[in-house]
Protein backbone atom coordinates (compact mmCIF):
# COMPACT_ATOMS: atom_id res chain seq x y z
CA UNK A 1 0.00 0.00 0.00
CA UNK A 2 1.20 3.56 -0.91
CA UNK A 3 -1.01 5.13 1.20
CA UNK A 4 0.24 6.82 4.09
CA UNK A 5 -1.06 6.51 7.83
CA UNK A 6 -3.14 9.85 7.31
CA UNK A 7 -4.53 8.69 3.91
CA UNK A 8 -5.74 5.99 5.17
CA UNK A 9 -7.88 7.33 8.14
CA UNK A 10 -9.00 9.92 5.61
CA UNK A 11 -9.82 6.76 3.09
CA UNK A 12 -11.86 4.90 6.16
CA UNK A 13 -13.68 7.93 6.78
CA UNK A 14 -14.74 8.36 3.39
CA UNK A 15 -15.88 5.04 2.73
CA UNK A 16 -18.09 5.17 6.24
CA UNK A 17 -19.58 8.25 4.59
CA UNK A 18 -20.43 6.51 1.30
CA UNK A 19 -22.14 3.95 3.60
CA UNK A 20 -24.38 6.53 5.31
CA UNK A 21 -25.51 8.23 2.16
CA UNK A 22 -26.34 5.01 1.13
CA UNK A 23 -28.76 4.49 3.80
CA UNK A 24 -29.83 7.82 4.53
CA UNK A 25 -30.91 7.32 0.38
CA UNK A 26 -32.92 4.15 1.71
CA UNK A 27 -35.02 5.99 4.26
CA UNK A 28 -35.61 9.57 2.64
CA UNK A 29 -36.37 7.63 -0.56
CA UNK A 30 -33.98 9.77 -2.68
CA UNK A 31 -33.19 6.28 -4.62
CA UNK A 32 -31.87 8.46 -7.92
CA UNK A 33 -28.82 9.82 -5.67
CA UNK A 34 -27.55 6.36 -5.42
CA UNK A 35 -26.06 6.61 -8.70
CA UNK A 36 -23.01 8.21 -7.01
CA UNK A 37 -22.70 5.50 -4.13
CA UNK A 38 -22.44 2.15 -6.67
CA UNK A 39 -20.03 1.43 -9.07
CA UNK A 40 -21.87 0.53 -12.42
CA UNK A 41 -21.32 -2.84 -12.16
CA UNK A 42 -21.92 -3.43 -8.33
CA UNK A 43 -23.73 -6.39 -7.35
CA UNK A 44 -25.84 -6.94 -4.10
CA UNK A 45 -26.77 -9.81 -2.26
CA UNK A 46 -29.81 -9.09 -0.01
CA UNK A 47 -31.24 -11.05 3.13
CA UNK A 48 -28.52 -13.98 2.93
CA UNK A 49 -29.01 -14.30 -0.70
CA UNK A 50 -32.11 -14.62 -1.41
CA UNK A 51 -32.42 -10.82 -3.21
CA UNK A 52 -29.74 -10.88 -5.90
CA UNK A 53 -28.83 -8.00 -8.10
CA UNK A 54 -26.15 -7.56 -11.02
CA UNK A 55 -25.37 -3.91 -12.32
CA UNK A 56 -26.22 -0.66 -10.20
CA UNK A 57 -29.21 -0.26 -12.67
CA UNK A 58 -30.82 -2.83 -11.61
CA UNK A 59 -30.03 -2.68 -7.64
CA UNK A 60 -31.53 1.18 -7.60
CA UNK A 61 -34.49 0.05 -9.56
CA UNK A 62 -35.12 -3.23 -7.14
CA UNK A 63 -34.72 -0.89 -4.40
CA UNK A 64 -37.34 1.68 -5.69
CA UNK A 65 -39.64 -1.01 -6.23
CA UNK A 66 -39.72 -2.22 -2.96
CA UNK A 67 -38.90 0.54 -0.75
CA UNK A 68 -40.55 3.42 -2.89
CA UNK A 69 -43.49 3.24 -1.26
CA UNK A 70 -44.66 6.47 1.24
CA UNK A 71 -46.58 4.19 3.56
CA UNK A 72 -43.39 1.64 3.90
CA UNK A 73 -41.26 3.66 6.65
CA UNK A 74 -38.25 2.40 7.29
CA UNK A 75 -35.04 2.82 9.71
CA UNK A 76 -31.95 1.35 8.69
CA UNK A 77 -29.11 1.80 10.97
CA UNK A 78 -25.37 0.51 10.39
CA UNK A 79 -22.73 0.60 13.21
CA UNK A 80 -19.80 -1.13 13.95
CA UNK A 81 -17.75 -0.66 10.88
CA UNK A 82 -14.88 -2.73 10.45
CA UNK A 83 -13.06 -1.44 7.19
CA UNK A 84 -10.04 -2.81 5.26
CA UNK A 85 -7.95 -1.58 3.03
CA UNK A 86 -6.75 -3.80 0.50
CA UNK A 87 -5.22 -1.72 -1.68
CA UNK A 88 -4.89 1.81 -2.72
CA UNK A 89 -8.18 1.49 -4.11
CA UNK A 90 -10.07 -1.61 -2.68
CA UNK A 91 -11.33 -2.19 0.65
CA UNK A 92 -14.13 -4.74 2.23
CA UNK A 93 -16.21 -3.73 5.12
CA UNK A 94 -18.46 -5.34 7.81
CA UNK A 95 -21.01 -3.50 9.36
CA UNK A 96 -23.97 -4.54 12.05
CA UNK A 97 -27.55 -3.48 10.57
CA UNK A 98 -30.26 -3.04 13.22
CA UNK A 99 -33.73 -2.15 10.84
CA UNK A 100 -37.51 -0.80 11.62
CA UNK A 101 -39.62 -1.14 9.13
CA UNK A 102 -43.50 -0.03 9.79
CA UNK A 103 -45.54 -1.23 6.53
CA UNK A 104 -48.32 0.47 6.97
CA UNK A 105 -50.17 -0.67 3.77
CA UNK A 106 -50.26 -4.03 5.63
CA UNK A 107 -50.41 -3.31 8.42
CA UNK A 108 -46.94 -5.24 9.70
CA UNK A 109 -43.88 -4.25 11.82
CA UNK A 110 -40.64 -6.20 10.78
CA UNK A 111 -37.69 -5.29 12.31
CA UNK A 112 -34.27 -8.04 12.98
CA UNK A 113 -30.32 -7.75 12.92
CA UNK A 114 -28.05 -8.60 10.35
CA UNK A 115 -24.32 -8.46 9.33
CA UNK A 116 -23.56 -6.83 5.91
CA UNK A 117 -20.16 -7.58 4.02
CA UNK A 118 -19.34 -5.06 1.34
CA UNK A 119 -16.41 -4.37 -1.13
CA UNK A 120 -15.20 -0.86 -1.94
CA UNK A 121 -13.30 0.56 -4.96
CA UNK A 122 -11.96 4.15 -5.31
CA UNK A 123 -13.01 5.26 -8.84
CA UNK A 124 -12.51 8.66 -10.82
CA UNK A 125 -10.82 9.73 -7.06
CA UNK A 126 -13.93 8.82 -5.27
CA UNK A 127 -14.86 5.72 -2.97
CA UNK A 128 -18.10 3.81 -4.15
CA UNK A 129 -19.63 0.29 -2.96
CA UNK A 130 -19.02 -2.48 -5.89
CA UNK A 131 -20.39 -5.24 -3.78
CA UNK A 132 -22.77 -5.95 -0.87
CA UNK A 133 -24.95 -8.07 1.00
CA UNK A 134 -26.18 -9.13 4.26
CA UNK A 135 -27.28 -12.01 6.07
CA UNK A 136 -29.78 -12.03 9.06
CA UNK A 137 -29.18 -12.39 12.51
CA UNK A 138 -32.79 -12.66 12.72
CA UNK A 139 -36.20 -11.06 11.52
CA UNK A 140 -39.09 -10.59 13.74
CA UNK A 141 -42.79 -9.55 11.71
CA UNK A 142 -45.67 -8.77 14.06
CA UNK A 143 -49.24 -6.81 13.29
CA UNK A 144 -48.69 -3.14 13.41
CA UNK A 145 -52.01 -3.66 15.48
CA UNK A 146 -51.88 -1.51 18.35
CA UNK A 147 -49.29 0.70 17.11
CA UNK A 148 -50.29 4.07 15.46
CA UNK A 149 -47.75 6.14 13.39
CA UNK A 150 -47.93 9.30 14.76
CA UNK A 151 -45.27 10.97 12.45
CA UNK A 152 -43.91 10.82 9.16
CA UNK A 153 -41.42 12.40 6.70
CA UNK A 154 -44.10 12.58 4.08
CA UNK A 155 -47.32 12.27 5.59
CA UNK A 156 -46.88 15.04 8.56
CA UNK A 157 -43.75 16.69 7.02
CA UNK A 158 -41.72 14.87 9.62
CA UNK A 159 -43.60 16.50 12.64
CA UNK A 160 -44.94 14.72 15.85
CA UNK A 161 -48.75 14.50 15.99
CA UNK A 162 -48.63 13.52 19.82
CA UNK A 163 -49.64 16.39 22.19
CA UNK A 164 -47.00 17.20 24.45
CA UNK B 1 -9.34 26.08 5.39
CA UNK B 2 -6.18 26.59 6.57
CA UNK B 3 -6.49 22.85 8.95
CA UNK B 4 -3.83 20.13 7.60
CA UNK B 5 -5.58 16.92 6.97
CA UNK B 6 -4.79 15.55 10.62
CA UNK B 7 -6.18 18.58 11.82
CA UNK B 8 -9.71 17.83 9.88
CA UNK B 9 -9.56 14.29 11.09
CA UNK B 10 -9.32 15.53 14.54
CA UNK B 11 -12.07 18.21 14.33
CA UNK B 12 -14.05 15.41 12.89
CA UNK B 13 -14.05 13.31 15.30
CA UNK B 14 -14.69 16.34 18.16
CA UNK B 15 -17.29 17.33 16.87
CA UNK B 16 -18.72 13.75 17.00
CA UNK B 17 -17.80 14.17 20.78
CA UNK B 18 -19.52 16.85 21.48
CA UNK B 19 -22.64 15.05 19.96
CA UNK B 20 -22.37 11.79 22.04
CA UNK B 21 -21.78 14.09 25.20
CA UNK B 22 -25.37 15.34 24.02
CA UNK B 23 -27.06 12.63 23.51
CA UNK B 24 -25.71 10.87 26.63
CA UNK B 25 -27.10 14.27 28.86
CA UNK B 26 -30.45 13.42 27.51
CA UNK B 27 -30.70 9.67 28.35
CA UNK B 28 -29.08 9.70 31.82
CA UNK B 29 -31.20 13.33 32.76
CA UNK B 30 -28.10 14.94 32.93
CA UNK B 31 -29.17 18.15 32.06
CA UNK B 32 -27.15 20.82 33.62
CA UNK B 33 -23.69 18.92 31.52
CA UNK B 34 -25.08 20.41 28.17
CA UNK B 35 -24.26 24.07 29.34
CA UNK B 36 -20.86 22.92 27.44
CA UNK B 37 -22.22 21.37 24.67
CA UNK B 38 -23.85 24.30 23.29
CA UNK B 39 -23.11 27.85 22.49
CA UNK B 40 -25.00 30.55 24.08
CA UNK B 41 -27.05 31.62 21.41
CA UNK B 42 -27.80 28.31 20.09
CA UNK B 43 -31.25 27.06 18.19
CA UNK B 44 -33.18 24.21 18.36
CA UNK B 45 -36.36 22.89 15.75
CA UNK B 46 -37.21 19.21 17.06
CA UNK B 47 -39.30 17.29 15.45
CA UNK B 48 -39.88 18.95 11.83
CA UNK B 49 -39.81 21.96 13.69
CA UNK B 50 -42.83 21.72 15.40
CA UNK B 51 -40.26 22.47 19.18
CA UNK B 52 -38.52 25.37 18.37
CA UNK B 53 -36.45 27.11 20.86
CA UNK B 54 -33.72 29.93 21.10
CA UNK B 55 -30.61 30.12 23.08
CA UNK B 56 -29.03 27.23 25.88
CA UNK B 57 -30.65 28.12 28.36
CA UNK B 58 -34.41 27.69 26.88
CA UNK B 59 -33.42 24.57 25.14
CA UNK B 60 -32.05 23.08 28.15
CA UNK B 61 -35.00 23.94 30.47
CA UNK B 62 -37.26 22.21 27.77
CA UNK B 63 -35.59 19.22 27.78
CA UNK B 64 -35.51 19.45 31.58
CA UNK B 65 -38.97 19.80 31.20
CA UNK B 66 -40.12 17.64 28.60
CA UNK B 67 -37.42 14.30 29.44
CA UNK B 68 -36.68 15.06 33.59
CA UNK B 69 -39.22 12.32 34.31
CA UNK B 70 -37.57 9.07 36.16
CA UNK B 71 -40.59 7.37 34.64
CA UNK B 72 -39.35 8.61 31.56
CA UNK B 73 -36.88 6.11 29.69
CA UNK B 74 -35.04 6.87 26.51
CA UNK B 75 -32.68 5.91 24.61
CA UNK B 76 -31.41 8.28 21.81
CA UNK B 77 -28.96 6.74 19.34
CA UNK B 78 -27.41 9.01 16.98
CA UNK B 79 -25.51 7.36 13.95
CA UNK B 80 -24.39 7.48 10.56
CA UNK B 81 -22.71 10.85 11.03
CA UNK B 82 -21.81 13.08 7.42
CA UNK B 83 -19.74 16.04 9.27
CA UNK B 84 -18.34 18.73 6.86
CA UNK B 85 -15.56 21.30 7.91
CA UNK B 86 -17.05 24.60 6.34
CA UNK B 87 -14.22 26.63 7.57
CA UNK B 88 -11.68 26.12 10.50
CA UNK B 89 -14.50 26.50 13.19
CA UNK B 90 -17.26 25.99 11.51
CA UNK B 91 -19.19 22.75 10.47
CA UNK B 92 -22.09 21.16 9.32
CA UNK B 93 -24.05 17.43 10.03
CA UNK B 94 -26.50 15.45 9.00
CA UNK B 95 -27.13 11.95 11.82
CA UNK B 96 -29.33 9.64 11.61
CA UNK B 97 -31.21 9.27 14.94
CA UNK B 98 -33.58 6.17 16.30
CA UNK B 99 -35.16 6.93 19.30
CA UNK B 100 -37.14 4.34 22.08
CA UNK B 101 -38.96 6.37 25.32
CA UNK B 102 -40.64 4.32 27.17
CA UNK B 103 -43.34 6.92 29.18
CA UNK B 104 -43.92 4.85 31.91
CA UNK B 105 -46.23 6.96 33.91
CA UNK B 106 -48.71 7.14 30.72
CA UNK B 107 -47.96 3.46 29.82
CA UNK B 108 -46.67 4.19 25.96
CA UNK B 109 -43.94 3.18 23.85
CA UNK B 110 -42.88 5.74 21.60
CA UNK B 111 -39.82 4.60 18.62
CA UNK B 112 -39.36 6.64 15.68
CA UNK B 113 -36.36 7.53 13.32
CA UNK B 114 -35.29 10.63 12.34
CA UNK B 115 -32.20 12.78 10.10
CA UNK B 116 -30.48 15.77 12.44
CA UNK B 117 -29.45 18.65 10.79
CA UNK B 118 -26.41 20.39 13.09
CA UNK B 119 -24.54 23.48 12.69
CA UNK B 120 -21.35 23.61 14.65
CA UNK B 121 -18.99 26.14 15.95
CA UNK B 122 -15.56 26.08 17.68
CA UNK B 123 -15.63 28.39 20.41
CA UNK B 124 -12.82 29.52 22.78
CA UNK B 125 -10.58 26.31 21.79
CA UNK B 126 -14.66 23.74 21.99
CA UNK B 127 -16.38 22.46 19.17
CA UNK B 128 -20.10 22.79 20.30
CA UNK B 129 -23.58 22.63 19.08
CA UNK B 130 -24.93 25.85 17.45
CA UNK B 131 -28.17 24.82 15.45
CA UNK B 132 -29.65 21.63 15.91
CA UNK B 133 -33.03 19.80 14.36
CA UNK B 134 -34.41 16.79 13.37
CA UNK B 135 -37.31 16.00 10.96
CA UNK B 136 -38.47 12.14 11.49
CA UNK B 137 -39.05 9.59 8.90
CA UNK B 138 -41.78 8.00 11.03
CA UNK B 139 -42.91 7.49 15.11
CA UNK B 140 -44.94 4.98 16.25
CA UNK B 141 -46.97 5.19 19.51
CA UNK B 142 -48.42 2.17 21.43
CA UNK B 143 -49.48 0.79 25.15
CA UNK B 144 -47.15 0.00 27.00
CA UNK B 145 -49.49 -3.07 27.71
CA UNK B 146 -47.86 -6.63 28.23
CA UNK B 147 -44.24 -4.60 28.61
CA UNK B 148 -42.87 -4.96 31.84
CA UNK B 149 -40.13 -2.79 32.87
CA UNK B 150 -37.32 -4.98 34.38
CA UNK B 151 -34.41 -2.14 35.00
CA UNK B 152 -34.22 1.46 35.21
CA UNK B 153 -30.95 3.91 35.91
CA UNK B 154 -32.93 5.24 38.74
CA UNK B 155 -35.31 2.71 39.90
CA UNK B 156 -33.24 -0.81 40.35
CA UNK B 157 -29.44 1.43 40.17
CA UNK B 158 -29.49 -0.21 36.26
CA UNK B 159 -29.25 -3.45 37.19
CA UNK B 160 -31.94 -6.05 35.65
CA UNK B 161 -34.47 -7.75 37.62
CA UNK B 162 -35.27 -11.04 35.26
CA UNK B 163 -33.79 -14.07 36.96
CA UNK B 164 -31.59 -15.62 35.17
CA UNK C 1 1.92 10.79 26.16
CA UNK C 2 4.48 10.02 23.10
CA UNK C 3 1.87 9.46 20.47
CA UNK C 4 1.95 11.63 17.71
CA UNK C 5 -1.79 12.86 16.70
CA UNK C 6 -1.93 10.67 13.89
CA UNK C 7 -1.06 7.45 16.29
CA UNK C 8 -3.54 9.17 18.70
CA UNK C 9 -5.88 8.50 15.80
CA UNK C 10 -5.02 4.96 14.64
CA UNK C 11 -5.14 4.35 18.55
CA UNK C 12 -9.09 5.12 19.13
CA UNK C 13 -9.84 3.50 15.69
CA UNK C 14 -8.13 0.15 16.72
CA UNK C 15 -10.11 0.21 20.14
CA UNK C 16 -13.32 1.06 18.46
CA UNK C 17 -12.73 -2.31 16.14
CA UNK C 18 -11.87 -4.12 19.40
CA UNK C 19 -15.33 -3.41 20.79
CA UNK C 20 -16.99 -3.91 17.27
CA UNK C 21 -15.05 -7.94 17.27
CA UNK C 22 -16.22 -8.53 20.47
CA UNK C 23 -19.73 -7.32 19.50
CA UNK C 24 -20.01 -9.40 16.68
CA UNK C 25 -18.94 -12.59 18.35
CA UNK C 26 -22.01 -11.99 20.99
CA UNK C 27 -23.97 -12.05 18.02
CA UNK C 28 -23.09 -14.29 15.53
CA UNK C 29 -21.92 -16.83 18.50
CA UNK C 30 -18.36 -17.01 17.84
CA UNK C 31 -17.28 -17.18 21.44
CA UNK C 32 -14.30 -18.46 21.10
CA UNK C 33 -12.71 -15.62 18.66
CA UNK C 34 -13.23 -13.59 22.13
CA UNK C 35 -9.67 -14.74 23.01
CA UNK C 36 -8.32 -12.32 20.99
CA UNK C 37 -10.46 -9.85 22.48
CA UNK C 38 -9.94 -9.63 26.27
CA UNK C 39 -6.80 -9.35 27.94
CA UNK C 40 -5.91 -12.58 30.05
CA UNK C 41 -7.04 -10.75 33.53
CA UNK C 42 -9.92 -8.88 32.17
CA UNK C 43 -12.77 -8.48 34.29
CA UNK C 44 -16.63 -8.35 33.30
CA UNK C 45 -19.65 -6.12 35.91
CA UNK C 46 -22.71 -6.79 33.22
CA UNK C 47 -25.98 -5.32 34.08
CA UNK C 48 -24.95 -2.55 37.03
CA UNK C 49 -22.74 -5.10 38.40
CA UNK C 50 -25.42 -7.87 38.96
CA UNK C 51 -23.17 -10.11 36.95
CA UNK C 52 -19.35 -9.57 37.69
CA UNK C 53 -16.71 -11.76 36.46
CA UNK C 54 -13.31 -12.19 36.71
CA UNK C 55 -10.49 -13.48 33.95
CA UNK C 56 -11.04 -14.38 30.61
CA UNK C 57 -12.47 -17.47 30.76
CA UNK C 58 -14.51 -17.08 33.20
CA UNK C 59 -16.41 -14.43 31.10
CA UNK C 60 -16.42 -15.90 27.83
CA UNK C 61 -17.83 -19.23 29.47
CA UNK C 62 -20.28 -17.25 30.91
CA UNK C 63 -21.50 -15.69 27.57
CA UNK C 64 -21.09 -19.06 26.90
CA UNK C 65 -23.31 -20.34 28.67
CA UNK C 66 -26.00 -16.98 28.82
CA UNK C 67 -26.17 -16.90 24.88
CA UNK C 68 -25.16 -19.35 23.56
CA UNK C 69 -28.13 -21.29 22.29
CA UNK C 70 -29.45 -20.96 18.87
CA UNK C 71 -32.66 -19.92 20.03
CA UNK C 72 -31.65 -16.70 21.74
CA UNK C 73 -31.35 -14.58 18.64
CA UNK C 74 -29.53 -11.14 19.83
CA UNK C 75 -28.90 -7.69 18.42
CA UNK C 76 -25.94 -5.44 20.63
CA UNK C 77 -25.53 -2.30 19.32
CA UNK C 78 -22.82 0.17 20.17
CA UNK C 79 -22.79 3.95 19.66
CA UNK C 80 -21.29 7.14 20.47
CA UNK C 81 -17.72 6.18 21.38
CA UNK C 82 -16.17 8.55 23.70
CA UNK C 83 -12.38 6.83 24.16
CA UNK C 84 -10.15 8.17 26.36
CA UNK C 85 -6.52 7.38 25.90
CA UNK C 86 -4.84 7.56 29.49
CA UNK C 87 -1.51 7.21 28.18
CA UNK C 88 0.34 5.18 24.80
CA UNK C 89 -0.78 1.71 26.25
CA UNK C 90 -3.85 2.34 28.14
CA UNK C 91 -7.63 4.20 27.70
CA UNK C 92 -10.99 4.09 28.87
CA UNK C 93 -14.14 4.65 26.70
CA UNK C 94 -17.58 5.18 27.38
CA UNK C 95 -20.59 3.68 24.47
CA UNK C 96 -24.46 3.65 24.62
CA UNK C 97 -25.87 0.18 24.15
CA UNK C 98 -29.38 -0.44 22.44
CA UNK C 99 -29.76 -4.16 22.67
CA UNK C 100 -32.76 -6.21 21.45
CA UNK C 101 -33.04 -10.26 22.17
CA UNK C 102 -35.66 -12.39 21.22
CA UNK C 103 -35.47 -15.30 23.36
CA UNK C 104 -37.80 -17.85 21.32
CA UNK C 105 -37.07 -20.59 23.90
CA UNK C 106 -38.81 -18.67 26.26
CA UNK C 107 -41.63 -17.01 24.38
CA UNK C 108 -40.55 -13.56 25.35
CA UNK C 109 -38.59 -10.51 23.61
CA UNK C 110 -36.53 -8.35 25.59
CA UNK C 111 -34.58 -4.70 24.79
CA UNK C 112 -32.97 -1.89 26.20
CA UNK C 113 -30.38 0.51 26.88
CA UNK C 114 -27.48 1.34 28.48
CA UNK C 115 -23.97 2.54 28.87
CA UNK C 116 -21.14 0.61 28.67
CA UNK C 117 -17.56 1.80 30.51
CA UNK C 118 -14.50 0.11 29.93
CA UNK C 119 -11.11 0.03 29.88
CA UNK C 120 -8.15 -0.81 27.50
CA UNK C 121 -4.57 -1.97 27.22
CA UNK C 122 -2.33 -2.54 24.53
CA UNK C 123 -0.67 -5.93 25.19
CA UNK C 124 2.01 -7.43 22.45
CA UNK C 125 0.63 -4.15 19.98
CA UNK C 126 -2.75 -4.79 20.31
CA UNK C 127 -5.52 -3.03 22.40
CA UNK C 128 -7.50 -5.39 24.39
CA UNK C 129 -10.30 -4.69 27.01
CA UNK C 130 -9.02 -4.91 30.22
CA UNK C 131 -12.80 -4.22 32.03
CA UNK C 132 -16.00 -4.10 30.78
CA UNK C 133 -19.19 -3.58 32.07
CA UNK C 134 -22.55 -1.78 31.66
CA UNK C 135 -25.41 -0.07 33.59
CA UNK C 136 -29.05 -0.06 32.35
CA UNK C 137 -31.05 3.31 31.32
CA UNK C 138 -33.84 0.86 30.90
CA UNK C 139 -35.10 -2.79 30.08
CA UNK C 140 -38.26 -3.91 29.06
CA UNK C 141 -39.78 -7.42 29.05
CA UNK C 142 -42.55 -8.42 26.60
CA UNK C 143 -44.36 -11.43 25.25
CA UNK C 144 -42.90 -12.31 22.02
CA UNK C 145 -46.98 -13.19 21.05
CA UNK C 146 -47.66 -12.66 17.70
CA UNK C 147 -44.33 -11.69 16.42
CA UNK C 148 -42.91 -14.66 14.72
CA UNK C 149 -39.33 -15.04 13.74
CA UNK C 150 -39.20 -14.69 9.92
CA UNK C 151 -35.46 -15.36 9.92
CA UNK C 152 -32.62 -16.21 11.73
CA UNK C 153 -28.74 -16.67 11.35
CA UNK C 154 -28.82 -20.61 12.15
CA UNK C 155 -32.37 -21.58 10.98
CA UNK C 156 -33.06 -19.84 7.72
CA UNK C 157 -28.98 -19.63 6.75
CA UNK C 158 -29.87 -15.88 7.77
CA UNK C 159 -32.69 -15.97 4.71
CA UNK C 160 -35.60 -14.11 5.03
CA UNK C 161 -38.99 -15.95 5.20
CA UNK C 162 -41.29 -12.96 4.06
CA UNK C 163 -42.67 -13.86 0.79
CA UNK C 164 -41.72 -10.29 -1.21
Amino acid sequence: MALSEVEQLLAVEEIRRVKYAYLRCLDQKTFDLLEDVFTEDATASYSGGKYHHEGRDGIIAWLKDKMGSEGMLSSHRCSHPEIELVSDTEATGVWALHDVVAETTFGVLISGAAFYEDRYVKVDGRWRISETGYKRSFELMQPLDAAHVTASWWATDGQSSIDA
